[in-house]
């Protein structure tokens, strides 16, 4: 094949000093951070979705981007041509995992069966290029939102015949990703929601949403895949109201099914945004009720309302969120997927370079600056201080459980007057400061 | 006692023509609908808080309302004025129940001994006049958030005394809602969540809010209050983050710590359109898992981010809200609390009549819309052919547990084009108009 | 020409007890309501893009929409196919105007020729058309947002190729709508803002922006087109940020470049909540700033942060719409151009039909109750009585010019305590409801 | 006079490896960035309101910080303590400037004449101390929101009578900022605005308003002062909207009303977010537009819809601010003024001292980041590039007016195909990253 992206060759760490745009300043994936390199740490992954299949399209505008095969008219040619591309840029820019929907590698066709077919020779592909590069898959998934069958939804649909055919693609993507060692295996319910109550069964809705989850994971451990399943939370768009709001909201759903003990949940910074909360609340909520299971690592702009996609170039954001990573005892099996595209205005291949850069040092300062915290310990040390009250005298007692209301009421009735300290916020910030910036 | 608000007489139904503004034009406690009649679907409640305590400060000003008591020095005179002048309120308004937090009663004393006092003095009156005019507590609770000792939280304070101080509120509330017979007991956690999480142990904090409420669970068994436990959520404010978000985020809570057989929650309006969803999702998400307990009936105003606590008067809310609670099977032993306030520029005790009026005539206009629409079955029989192939064939057999993605994966590739009907969202919003408008 | 809608005949008025749902309950075209019929006041325009040309694409999934061209494949027998069903659907619709961009008419070609001459065509269908039922022009415009030489801006793209070619698609729109005997052009400026300002010439580009516009009115006047021009503001969405943010923005832009004496605004209810303000706070500013020229109608859904484009169903809005509507004596040369699309999932042609109903009679219960509310003066008086004291005393001194700071402080610092009256929001709020449901 | 704050002794720059909490990192006065010292560039003001009289007060909960007046009974002995302690605060802060509303210095007495008794008790020994320690006023103001009377407006009340008292407090204030050599007099219209449209007339409040303005532009030439006037925008907060909703709105007002000689902005970081923009587009706006005079150093949260008044620590934008305010020539005879107050939980005084800190360091960094990018002429030789077309050929002929749209159409139809550049927005966020760390 062809050299599809010739005006870029390898992608080289240079140090923070460098000013080439086409070269990392952080990101060198052998160096050592604590116990593991960078690459180990980070286990960056390519979005099939947006850089080989995406092209610049919004609400108002039709594709922009430029690209090798822009002038082919074959789409079978082009799925081809963006597999062989898709492991180039990767071996480019140094990034050992992707993930992808189904029809992100090739196109649908008229029938069941040859949406299959035309999948089965792309796969075929991709594997061997595995096989040469060395390349693994973070992840598969099937895309049940983008053909009009799933405009009611694809689990949660009004109709049984879409919920029979999106277990037939479901059953279709897990053996795929199985046979290409994808690690895990992500449910993002684009149409798995609501556009209005006045017509829609919720109840129904949901139980059809656990029954076809449970279905999932009965077929996995049928042909033996092994990989962690995943729940990646959204709260609307493209519907009203998506039944995976948040972390919160799916960790509800998983225990009212019995799920929780098959599912994790993959974290993407602008859906948290989306939904009220910070990237970090949604990996501190995660990683302390246990089902952190991967992130689609991207950011959104705060001031928009709609999912952005942009690729993350806040260090303040990847340093919060790397050191609940870290805190977290890493990601593995799940990774940092870069869920981001260059915007609309940045349409040539080279800005798909520029735009991994972007993120992939963002992510490798991050990492830095959030080990070189937690080794310090100032702000675990600041915690524990002020937290001190519950490892001795009523607090233990407490945690311990060996008082109730009772108790605690004679406590305080005779207790001197409660002096708290401060929370400190201010001087912590700097601190963060001080870190990211020293 | 005096007359506290002599320019008010009983507000009576005079029905829709009437444009007389201290009259009902559509709440008619008697007049039954369907099952019940009006008082008993509604189950109106008066916030003391609001009501007789607030006084329109906002963050960029002081107080504005006149009130009977506002030349008063005694705060333990104002707050016997208070007393009197809510029961009064509450009949010349013809509404049946009310809630309080603890120091609405009474003020707060130099240590917790005096603050006792001073509420067991208030609740004294209360229990004597709720005697006299057969007024009734639907819910007590103690407010935890106001005095600078829950800066940092309560339950979740990093400060064991607090904890313990805060259980001894939270004991003494409960015996005092016991004593009233009030019908529930709240649990709004104001300061129950973080300002930011550079110094917040979450884990704790939570663990910690789960061991508070297992301790009330307790303690209500043990004196005997049969009451319905609730939490109210809302997703941030005062607070940068509260841990009881949103009914989902409760939900996931209540799971994780095995409480959820014993709360229920209550559902705030404005609190639902603060965490991005509409009133009726929460409702609905609340009753089809079972935990729809009571609701605080306010409105916000969705173009603000702050909880404006407005009254009630968008009946296209209250229509689909007493939609939701009708098929609940009504709210008890919960209620409509309005959790409501007037305008700081409606400074006059007589906006306080009017804002009730308001609030009352929308949701009773909400209730007979309601339950016109439902004895018309047009909803639900557009629900029922919408989700009908739930009901055969494959459908049935998803739902019965007879099929997994092996059979429906054959299913599908055998199956013929998937034909979808329309959502006819649109048609609905128009059927929801002729049953306002007719 | 076939019959493109043959399931529906013409929509007739049956009055508010109709329960068909392809009837007006509310919009009776030739009744009279004050001085004018209600076709008169209402200008109702059929929005070509959405209602022809639209299908249902959002950013996670393709079109859904069944449409009579569907399976066929020449652009141009599209493009005649849509003109035609244009003038049936607004025939059994009863929609005296409609609005276009150019190439919602006919397909781009691959030169500018060739897309003039593909519009010419169907431009000369589409006047035998209007001959033949006349039907109306109420507004034309130019599509610079969709075709990826867009991307930067049009007027304010930073290759100023890109803003001559820009000019020659308006001057080429600005001949059709004349010709077509329009009444307004419009300019929405899709493009014309930023992504980011790292990469923006703000100056330059609100520079350029004006000499478009003063272009545009030069080139008007030499060839007599003697409508309405209008600017359409916007916040965001496709770009991070329109100039054109609100009604204020383009305000500020107009007096800042001596454009005011040309242009009005054109306001759309769901860029207004999208920029943080109601509806009839964009249709109020524009009012008594004497610049409210048209309106797109549709609505949004406040919890929702992209443009929903939803059809307008919410009395309350409408009602408060045509309020501002008839204090500003009536909208024409405007009128109410539905701006809106049946949700997604509402795929079906009749969707189309139940979709205008819904808004048309929305708008026309609006406009009942509002002027209900005119005629009584409820509002209008108590608003004279709450500001009478600009009327007479030191109010009409300030009003008069005849007192500064100095006559004014001596007048305070002898004045007594300064007594307010109550805003009455809630009252006022109840008087609404009464009017809207009896 | 005691020292309030004995645990502080002089904040000192102690360079970017100082891990002392109490230490500047960043700021060192005397140092010369550029053309000046950074006291020069940065011109840093303390906010009377929130370090001297605030005390965390929020919604949900009354004041929490500890305070040197904290028992002191007598608030005429608590204005003069913290007259004092504002100066030992400036001094041990290094921060040249201080701001203040009239209030702020004394309590409002039961008369207009003994509230200016009040104030002027404490302006006395405020300049006493300015004296004293070259301390200076950047500028004053007049609280026209906090007083029961202001609820409905100030000089946009619907009486008179307090459009009279506001003349009289704002010429108070106006003659008090001159004796005290104020460099600004700001106006921030906290009740200038609505609750609802239903009881607004809002032409004669924005036409009030004017006449406002134009007196006290009148009065102050009167009695000769010279500082430059300010509006401050603030869309929403307290009042349900605010006229100067930002600074495009303020615009808008200033050229409707023949104002815009006569005033510039001051812009808040959190009131820009507010309304939907970033800080740096309204100091680019206001920029370009001659308007922008000064700025309220503060941050919000993105995520909440209140104004939080965050003391800054984000250098993303502290660094992009200072870059338009470089571009600005500085602020002068603005300044940055910290309108930003310590959490409710950082309640200790030695938290005022760490909020400072962190907000300075952060401008400071901010500075010097902003200072090497515009020294190195990236971004200018990236825009100068992108923007070439408009100094040449027909973008030339269009700035300089010589080309119409027949001109242009012509030219477009000739053109061949335009090749746009990319917008390279992953690149530039990449440089301002290597900027930030380098």
């Amino acid at each position: 094949m062809k050299d599809f992206f010739p005006e870029v060759t390898k992608i080289q760490y240079e140090g923070a000093q460098s000013k080439n745009p086409l070269a990392f300043r952080y990101y060198n994936p052998e160096e050592v951070v604590g116990d593991k390199t960078m690459e180990e740490h980070l286990r960056f992954s390519m979005a099939y979705w947006h850089t080989m299949t995406g092209g610049g399209q919004d609400m108002f505008g039709v594709n922009t981007a430029i690209r090798p095969w822009g002038d082919v008219k074959d789409p079978m040619e082009v799925a081809r041509m963006r597999a062989y591309a898709a492991f180039e840029f990767m071996e480019k820019m140094q990034i050992p995992y992707f993930c992808f929907h189904d029809i992100d590698l090739a196109p649908e066709g008229e029938t069941l069966q040859e949406t299959f077919r035309n999948i089965d020779e792309i796969v075929a592909i991709i594997k061997d290029l595995m096989a040469q590069t060395g390349k693994k898959l973070l992840w598969g998934t099937a895309n049940l939102f983008g053909h009009p069958r799933f405009m009611h939804g694809a689990a949660t649909s009004p109709n049984a015949d879409v919920f029979a055919y999106s277990a037939a693609r479901v059953k279709r993507a897990l053996e795929i990703t199985k046979e290409l060692g994808g690690e895990n295996y992500v449910f993002w319910g684009g149409r798995e929601g609501y556009e209005t109550l006045l017509n829609t069964d919720m109840k129904l809705e949901l139980d059809n949403l656990a029954r076809f989850l449970h279905m999932a994971v009965e077929y996995a451990q049928e042909i033996g895949f092994k990989g962690q399943f995943l729940i990646e939370p959204k709260p609307k768009e493209p519907t009203k109201h998506q039944y995976d709001f948040d972390t919160q909201s799916v960790l509800a759903f998983l225990k009212a099914y019995d799920l929780d003990k098959y599912f994790k949940v993959n974290i993407e910074a602008n859906h948290a945004t989306l939904a009220g909360h910070t990237f970090q609340h949604e990996l501190r909520y995660a990683r302390i009720n246990g089902i952190l299971g991967s992130v689609d690592a991207n950011q959104g702009d705060e001031l928009l309302g709609w999912d952005t996609d942009q690729f993350p170039t806040n260090v303040y954001v990847t340093t919060m969120a790397m050191y609940e990573i870290l805190l977290n005892g890493g990601l593995a099996p799940g990774g940092l997927n870069f869920d981001a595209k260059p915007r609309r205005g940045s349409h040539e291949p080279i800005d798909l370079f520029y735009s991994h850069i972007a993120g992939m040092d963002a992510f490798a300062r991050g990492l830095k600056v959030a080990h070189r915290l937690l080794e310090s310990g100032e702000l675990e040390n600041f915690i524990a201080e002020r937290y001190q009250s519950w490892t001795t005298g009523i607090g233990k007692k407490i945690v311990d459980g060996e008082v109730g209301f009772k108790e605690l009421s004679e406590y305080a009735l005779q207790n001197k007057p409660i002096v708290l300290s401060s929370g400190r916020q201010e001087m912590l910030e700097n601190i963060i400061n001080r870190y990211l910036f020293e």
